[in-house]
């Protein structure tokens, strides 16, 4: 248990906030003895569980199965697809010796499963029939960073990552709207947290890959976090690895590929940063490990039976109704205590019983997110929690979009862009497409990236780049990224 | 999808029925390029899945926690316990190297977690109010074997290790009694597979650990195979790591410790040999992936509409009763083809519905561990199915009990001991307790193994060990092993 509460602002000092967040909840513990790799707590663990089964929930619900690859993937499979290769030899860790042998190859630890995933895809896809094969599995990767932080950037981290493969282009491309739908749903229907959804540009995109799709979310110091991606594949990696069908003409064709990889961990960040408060944590009932924290407060023994029993009753009742419900009947602390403590670990409803309450028949309810307190007839509770639950979902979203748009600004001067990203916005504006043109954007403006074109604004007239001038023929967004 | 069934019996060539039935039924992929490693597809993982949901349920309900623990293990950790490490460092997988660097030190992927988890007890727990520590992971862990078996011994297998710390050593006891009642209730309760608990004989306890208390089942082959384990690491660790804690009565003591290993993989094994039959698995609801194929049988077009909605007024009411359903409407595939293939996969339920179902106002119900089929009428049939999933798991878990009850055999004798090792029985028998008469036991009858004791069978005068004739203080079984 901490002892005390979190001491920052969040606004103030972001990054600061969310260190003694992630300490201070009991989220992560960042004294492991091996550099970057990190110990993932109960509280946290419980809520990346319920983010994991939302996420598979949905992919499963559009055709996906599960399944499980080897952790190890030999060098020679990386070898297959060249500009994959170059992109993560740098970042692999390679497991080189067993027991008292040195093994005879190299194996790395899956820092991205393509080259596992695709060297079956040649034995199971023989015809049409096998099309379309979604698979996805969810896993730890790996890969050598050199700066680390928790939950955003680590040698180890958690996600899932979906591998399909389609008999034509089109079907292809659909999967990447499909794939955009699954985040939206999740992301921001279920864990209230907005994103744009953006293509990258070309250089920009992940290694081995067509084209890269990706949701950006905004953090709260205005830095933008990638949490999901999609990338178009095409036909490189079939070709890399044979993956070849009998088509229903007859012919042998390569297939069409694409991979999903909702980012778990930073999922979990991102919920973290984006409705956290002063005071700590804010979960929606989505993923928080216990919907509901019942805390008896007893001065006198003679009314701890009343009040416990009480307690216990409430506790059945939405039980029943499918909450999650805990009792913190600890004796050491003080109901001030454990306000404190479950505010910060982000449990959206308390409930407290003292003598009224427990004379009166009614609760005295406290919401997480606006810090409200009413009284609640006993007969009551269940349906009040249950609209409670609706009005507290839209009320995160409502608050983490507002800030969300409140942030983008539209910029058509290079003075504009400058003033913008100083401020810590993100930039909204016509540009010309030339990768020079972005390295000068990030040069002059300490990293401002250019993000990438939202995914249904068609190529065409924009004016000129609010940058170097030039014609635009494409609206981007530019930030400041993690 | 497999063309062709199952082509040996389990009886008589278990070894090739367990190749055939992973295969065939599509459980995992032995193609994979590194040796020992292997792909779990979707069947198996949603099995698998279930089986770690049952298991985390109960560590859940019995106060355990939910954590996520490096991969990696730095050497010096293994090193803080001698016996511990010269019993895993022959079996270690070692990363060496990152990017293009050579590491400072070697990093273990973990074969098992005690020198990564015990290495932060000592930062949690620091008085008796952070007793007891019951965590929890549900993981795959690395082991060099030499030679690998699907889902029984692998490089990479799955399974779930709990590491518990108390204040007294009763406690430490309890948990391990603790531990087998959770054993019993997911493996034999709702998975049905019977098993010995046992307390391993002192040379043959896990390396650390001051005893190890193991559920060994029995395949068809005869052999036993151990499922489940617990050990009582007593203070050992507790000195290694310096896990101290202020007592109450104000003193510094060692911790006590358990771990508890549910081996998931193996569990799987077990409970694909222990209830398949010649045709291929035969699942429990617990664990089925889909509890009721519907398989529509339509022979003229124009019964198609009636059958088919049929069909899904069915799914909707089975689905709502909480089963997990599938209307197997596959145009390229017979009725004939798609019966075996959820024969050989497990389903427990069959539904055809043909015209005659259609109009009859009932549906011809097929249940796969007997084979029996019975006309169920339309409105009785969610009834039916809920007592059916009753007496369906009585009738696998009786099955089970008879054939591993009829192969355990009483002998007092040295040529009873033999000749029932010969017929590939456990052995029951008066023991002298040394292990040179083990070693014995072992070299004359090709691998008979003294497996322990059972856990509350006390010591005392059982007459005269069965093979070498000295007095014999303990009952143990003797059986041959993977």
């Amino acid at each position: 248990m901490s002892e005390l509460g979190v001491t920052v602002g969040k606004r103030e000092n972001f990054s600061e906030w969310y260190s003694q967040v992630l300490q201070k909840a009991e989220l992560v513990d960042l004294r492991y003895n091996v550099q970057g790799f990190i110990v993932h707590r109960p509280w946290l663990m419980r809520i990346i569980r319920a983010i994991y089964r939302l996420f598979e929930e949905e992919l499963e619900r559009t055709g996906h199965e599960p399944v499980l690859f080897p952790l190890v993937i030999p060098e020679e499979n990386f070898e297959r697809e060249k500009e994959h290769v170059e992109g993560f030899k740098p970042e692999v860790f390679w497991v080189t010796e067993a027991g008292d042998e040195r093994l005879e190859r190299r194996l790395a630890l899956r820092p991205t499963s393509e080259t596992a995933f695709y060297y079956m895809y040649s034995y199971w896809i023989k015809g049409w029939r096998d099309l379309p094969l979604k698979l996805y599995q969810s896993v730890s990767v790996y890969r050598y960073e050199k700066t680390t932080r928790p939950l955003i950037r680590g040698r180890e981290f958690l996600w899932i990552e979906a591998h399909d493969a389609f008999a034509t282009r089109e079907e292809a491309l659909r999967q990447i709207r499909e794939d955009m739908e699954n985040s939206r749903r999740v992301i921001w229907e279920k864990l209230g947290i907005p994103f744009l959804f953006l293509r990258r540009p070309p250089w920009d995109k992940f290694m081995g890959a067509e084209d890269t799709y990706a949701a950006d979310t905004l953090m709260p110091d205005g830095r933008v976090l990638q949490i999901s991606s999609t990338h178009d594949l095409g036909q490189r990696f079939a070709r890399a690895f044979d993956i070849l069908f009998l088509d229903r003409d007859g012919e042998k064709k390569y297939v069409w590929q694409t991979c999903y990889g909702p980012g778990v961990w930073r999922i979990a960040a991102a919920l973290i940063a984006v409705h956290g408060d002063d005071k700590g944590l804010v979960l929606p009932f989505s993923v928080a490990p216990v919907h509901v924290v019942i805390v008896p407060i007893i001065y006198r023994s003679g009314d701890r039976e009343a009040i416990m029993g009480k307690a216990e009753r409430l506790r059945a009742e939405l039980e029943g109704a499918g909450y999650r419900v805990l009792i913190d009947d600890r004796e050491e602390r003080t109901p001030g205590w454990k306000f404190n403590d479950w505010e910060l670990r982000g449990v959206p409803v308390r409930l407290e019983i003292g003598r009224r309450e427990a004379e009166g028949g009614y609760v005295t309810l406290y919401r997480r997110d606006t810090g409200e307190k009413e009284r609640v007839a006993d007969g009551e509770l269940v349906d009040r929690v249950r609209r409670l639950e609706g009005e507290y979902l839209r009320n995160l979203q409502e608050r983490a979009k507002r800030f969300f748009e409140e942030n983008i600004v539209e910029a058509s001067t290079r003075e504009e862009v400058e003033k913008a990203l100083r401020e810590r916005k993100i930039v909204k504006m016509p540009f010309c497409g030339r990768e020079e043109c972005a390295e000068e954007i990030k040069e002059a403006t300490d990293g401002g990236k250019v993000r990438g074109t939202p995914l249904d604004l068609e190529e065409g007239d924009y004016g000129r780049c609010a940058w170097c001038g030039r014609p635009a023929r494409q609206i981007v967004y530019v930030a400041k990224s993690y």
